[in-house]
């Protein structure tokens, strides 16, 4: 099952069912108005969200329209919840080496999670807003996991079952006020604005093989101004997997129904051949090999779009495509 | 105006207008179900509730019934933004110094928050639970802001107007899981569980001269198992003031309204006189008078009672008083 959420003036948008192929789409107020309203009752709906999609994925249901990723807000407009991992230790060696500042400790023992802020995302097609250029806006490419009400002291083993959906996200970045911000000891609070979400998420089991229950076995594609950047797999060198990250996430405090978990920028560890998914990776490779960086940070009028493919070469959550917007 | 959330077994609780002693209140479902739903329409139901508050306080509407802090909810049973600042200087020292840590560059130029985690609140009456009793839990008593929708890039003085209501927070920390969370780089997670906040919140009007535009001009109390360890006022040596604050977490996004900003845990500089609002700032008191600390971080049975009372000894929002449990 596949679900969005349809800009309509509301903050939280209109809940759309919407086809596997993605061509159509329904909404249905009587189960759910919103996605937020779907997840808080997730027991009560669910079944009969799915009785939709089947019907709209044979395509005898009257009331659907054509879809259409740009007119969709992400997933969750806003939402309580946004703790991003970063769960795959080749992007955190060379970003942590263009910051100069070592691995940190028990990098392979203990997940590395931030909160972030989760009030105002930017929707899939929507221009990320630059204040100030030298800022060093980046884009950051991640799979996020949305769950149900997780209680807290979860074991890996349970925070799997409360794994209900997944997505895209370009977790924007502010490269250039990071280190400073990052050196002051708090975390990220002003380095990380307001991230995008994929047009859809989707049940894990529309995932089929391609998800083994705590990771998605696909490349995620990058393209920067128009040219394939990355398509690392992200089921591969990700070393905390989903579980493993609620399990961290809710150690100490429940998380309630809405939750997104994101996997932390992609990237494989033969990140040669496969690219990179974000320009931070980018810019420490070239550093690396020729001594400075070449590839300059996003600038008004750039763009970036993030898209995964499944073995057919059918996009699975629709498209990420975003322009940088001087404000 | 004071607003709460009374608990009834939805996830938001149901919003009272409660008199300005604290005594009666009222539900308007007509107006706003929730506080979260009064303030995505703030322009609009704002005239409305100060009515109703009006002809509550003058006794006068049917339908009032008693107002019982218990019954309560924290106003924002769960919330989208959860800034928390570290505002009073004084506290940032002592606590900085107990983690063996300097003072961050430009203590006293920017502002230091942290992105809190907003998914799931303790109710102000409700067991704080602990898993481990060495994860070293500590209160914090704080000052918190709820703010309107926030533009980016926000000035201090177009802040100003932003804050629409003031409450109470018992910022809950893990104190031992606290310093090898920061030494990783990402900021508070664990560390920082489920916080608490007052029974009700109130708008700044209601405040009268003891809110000068930025901060609350009285002391706040904190009692530890029934005895007072401190009454420092909030609006002396508040290095930032709220709209300072609100300026500072908005410079690269948007917050939504029903954004929380906290104060950071109160703090005077004549703390031997004014006493202290958390365990970790007596303990360094402790150290540095008598080479160690005696006070223990809370365990089960522990009592945190945190109330602002006004120049008439009056309660202004309603106690905080939990007790520790162990789960």
């Amino acid at each position: 099952m596949k679900l969005g959420s349809l800009k309509d003036g509301t903050r939280d948008g209109k809940l759309l069912i919407v086809s596997n192929d993605l061509k159509l789409c329904v909404h249905k107020a009587s189960v759910a108005k919103t996605l937020q309203e779907a997840l808080d009752n997730w027991e009560e709906v669910e079944s009969s969200l799915r009785k939709i999609a089947e019907d709209l994925n044979r395509g005898v249901l009257k009331d659907s329209f054509s879809f259409e990723e740009k007119k969709m807000h992400s997933p969750l407009p806003r939402a309580y919840q946004w703790a991003d991992g970063s769960a795959y230790l080749s992007h955190m060696r060379l970003v942590r080496k263009a910051r100069g500042v070592d691995m940190p400790e028990f990098s392979n023992q203990i997940p590395l999670i931030y909160q972030g802020g989760s009030d105002s995302f930017l929707a899939p097609y929507e221009n990320i807003p630059l204040a100030n250029p030298e800022w060093g806006l980046d884009f950051e490419a991640e799979i996020c996991v949305i769950t149900d009400d997780v209680p807290m002291g979860v074991t890996k083993e349970e925070a799997r079952k409360h794994i209900k959906l997944v997505m895209l996200c370009n977790d924007v970045s502010l490269r250039m006020i990071m280190k400073p911000e990052l050196e002051r000891g708090f975390g990220f609070f002003q380095s990380k604005p307001s991230s995008a979400f994929s047009p859809v998420c989707v049940t894990p089991d529309s995932l089929g093989k391609n998800w083994d229950g705590g990771k998605i076995h696909l490349p995620l594609t990058s393209y920067f101004n128009g040219e394939k950047v990355g398509s690392p797999n992200a089921g591969v060198d990700f070393y905390f997997d989903f579980p493993t990250l609620i399990s961290h996430a809710a150690k100490t405090r429940p998380l309630v129904a809405g939750s997104i978990i994101g996997s932390g920028t992609v990237s494989n560890e033969n990140y040669k051949e496969v690219g990179s998914s974000c320009l931070a990776e980018i810019r420490m490779i070239e550093t690396i090999e020729q001594g400075a960086p070449r590839t300059a940070f996003m600038k008004a009028g750039d763009e970036i779009h993030i898209e995964m493919f499944d073995g057919n070469n059918k996009s699975v959550f629709g498209a990420i495509k975003q322009k940088v917007a001087k404000v």
